[in-house]
């Protein structure tokens, strides 16, 4: 844990900076959400609150995986083109019905693919491999084993079987197995709500049609509204508020009492930032844990629990703030939200095509384009100005450069994050 | 093209079979959806309908990128902290207001970052590198070159440059940009339409609380809903469908004047697949184009153009219809929703434990779990019957072998889709 130096003099900062593994660690302690149910056609990307489980065993009867004859597999024993195996067909079994006749030694019953095994017979024998010569009877050209050309009932899920654990997001085949399974109403988190504030006195809301000299529109807060979807939480919008510390205090406040985590992008003068490290510290306990990553960019990054309420406090430039929140803020409003199984984000792996320059101590995030080639992709730094959203929005993904590398030399393989 | 054979003698299948890569060609003409206007707050993931400019530059002003004192470049040249320049503060920028001061030689004005750059100015001196040795003058104890500490007024965007490209679903910096550039509703390609009906005599709704010997609930319907929101589409239930021709059409004429895509998964027996042939062969021009996918699990999958709306006819059971759905039913509902360049899927490159058998001539789709270890990744292949759906509920992701390979062999690298 940092011990939190406020800013020295002159407006400069001191403070001490932990790593961005060690800010990830904090998190370990966020409590989730309660559980709701929803209805399974509103349940993708959804985090069960706890295992669901199967009351029944699926199919729930033998069934055949074929079209075909169902026979006793011992008759078929030794059976060829040249020696069939000949069978009675004493019956037929019907789609969805149940098998109204049995299998007795020297007899076979047609039965369809995802048809009910009838009593008595252990294996189907593939059409493919019969032969219908005469009426009432066919010839079967090739032995089967038992077990061959079925399913047991309980061979897809046994009575009591999880068929979705806890804490993974539910994904289109676990939606598909819900409802084999007969659940139509899954428990799941509820959504985190993620309350996310703007202050600084140069930044208006995107609705300003005509910006007066000086002001930018609030970019982070509709992009931090975009990750915090992507990450299943509920994005509570609550807007620009002034560098005003009393201002700040009863919105945060208000979103303390009603929101799961709490997102504030601060002003991007020394002076703002200082300003909300202030109020977040009168929030509640324990406080700041952290003032300052060892993260470039984003150091400028505050993470607070004020009374069991995580606070976010990200730097004031959209880039730097966008940054900071996939590395800390969708794996925060992820497990508020339940998730200890996080979907795989797309990655790729690529050839740098020039150097990295980094200092030691400091994870580095370096934006790239990905160019697919033949002979394999190549990632393309984006440098320029920090303060720009046109390299994130340029950008394909992202590369970091570990804080023990000095950089990464061009040639270098290098894992791409990709943006999706 | 496929040249289309119904069922031959015996209830057997003949059809000719066309690749994967086939038809996926055959969705290249399928037309999307018009344009509707969506606010910015529902526009992740949605794909512009054209491309999106901004009327403006940004950040609109020549901006500080750093807290310190704006200057003329030249009047720092050769400064040294053995031998400042010594500049007249002569005034401060206010955050988001205009500069009322301007910097003439000699003379410096206070800004803080994302400060309105003084006219006059031509680069900001970091606060880091001064010193105030007394009030209305500070010490520059490093040269800085014309542009350093600053952002020109169209660095991030310039008036008329495009902020996000159609085609794209929008990511979260692509909210972030809109916003910024003052885009508050965005012309969206509105989500396809995508109906989904199952049919089988013994395919019952999930609703169904006991089942009788032979039916199975509905698992296919579910999952194919959540592969379609996550392809951007809009999921219409169509419902089951009991094995009637004449009921069938009905469902899908009604399905074809009210969707962009229609997905029926035909049941698993033979005679009910061709069933769906023959009502999808009914249903309008230029009708089936493909019957038949040289793909396992899928090869009775069915597409066809039916008066301009697709319609894939996918197999009876569920895991083999997920995969043909996942390789192009996702596709088409993306590209009926506009979407030329869709969000990158997550893989990973791992080594493959055991030996998968495969036949040339045929895509092999198998389900896998990925065992992450110090020394890299490895993909366990989950044989079993294809009618489990429990395979794909324990897969983390699935591996192609291609139509040129007789099968993989232990230790083989191979790319696997993971699922999220």
């Amino acid at each position: 844990m940092s011990a939190v130096t406020p800013g020295g003099p002159h407006g400069r900062e001191f403070f001490t900076t932990i790593t961005v593994a060690a800010a990830l660690h904090l998190l370990d302690t966020v409590r989730s959400t309660q559980a709701e149910a929803v209805p399974l056609a509103e349940a993708l990307g959804r985090t069960p609150a706890m295992a669901v489980r199967s009351t029944a065993a699926l199919p729930g009867f033998a069934r055949s995986t074929v079209d075909g004859f169902a026979v006793q597999a011992a008759d078929t024993y030794g059976a060829s083109e040249g020696l069939p195996s000949y069978l009675d067909v004493v019956g037929s079994v019907a789609m969805g019905r149940p098998a109204e006749v049995s299998v007795r030694p020297g007899t076979a019953v047609a039965v369809p693919t995802g048809g009910v095994l009838p009593a008595g017979a252990d294996a189907v024998v593939m059409v493919e491999h019969t032969q219908e010569t005469m009426p009432g009877a066919v010839e079967v050209v090739r032995p089967v084993a038992p077990g061959d050309g079925t399913v047991r009932a309980d061979e897809d899920v046994a009575a009591g079987d999880e068929v979705a654990p806890a804490g993974r997001p539910l994904r289109a085949q676990d939606l598909g197995m819900l409802a084999a399974a007969g659940v139509t109403s899954v428990d799941v988190h509820r959504r985190p709500r993620v309350g996310i504030a703007s202050t600084g006195d140069e930044v208006v809301p995107p609705t300003t049609a005509v910006l007066l000299p000086g002001q930018v529109r609030d970019a982070t807060a509709s992009a931090l509204a975009g990750l915090v979807l992507g990450a299943g939480g509920e994005p509570v919008p609550l807007g620009v508020v002034s560098d005003d510390a009393a201002a700040l205090e009863m919105v945060l406040r208000d979103a303390l009492a009603r929101c799961d985590v709490v997102v504030v992008s601060a002003g991007s003068s020394v002076g703002a930032r200082d300003e909300t490290a202030g109020v977040v510290a009168k929030l509640g306990e324990p406080g700041i844990r952290c003032h300052g990553l060892a993260l470039r960019p984003g150091k400028p990054t505050l993470l607070a629990d004020c009374g069991g309420v995580p606070v976010l406090g990200l730097p004031g430039n959209p880039l730097s703030a966008l940054v900071v929140f996939r590395l800390l803020g969708v794996p925060l409003v992820r497990r508020a939200g339940g998730t200890t199984d996080s979907p795989p984000e797309p990655t790729v792996r690529a050839i740098l095509d020039r150097q990295v320059p980094s200092q030691t101590g400091r994870l580095d995030v370096v934006q790239v384009t990905v160019d697919r080639r033949p002979d394999g992709a190549v990632a393309k730094p984006l440098f320029g100005a920090s303060a720009l959203l046109s390299v994130l929005t340029a950008a394909d993904g992202w590369i970091a450069v570990p804080e023990d590398a000095t950089g990464l030399p061009a040639g270098a393989a290098v894992d791409v994050t990709l943006y999706r």
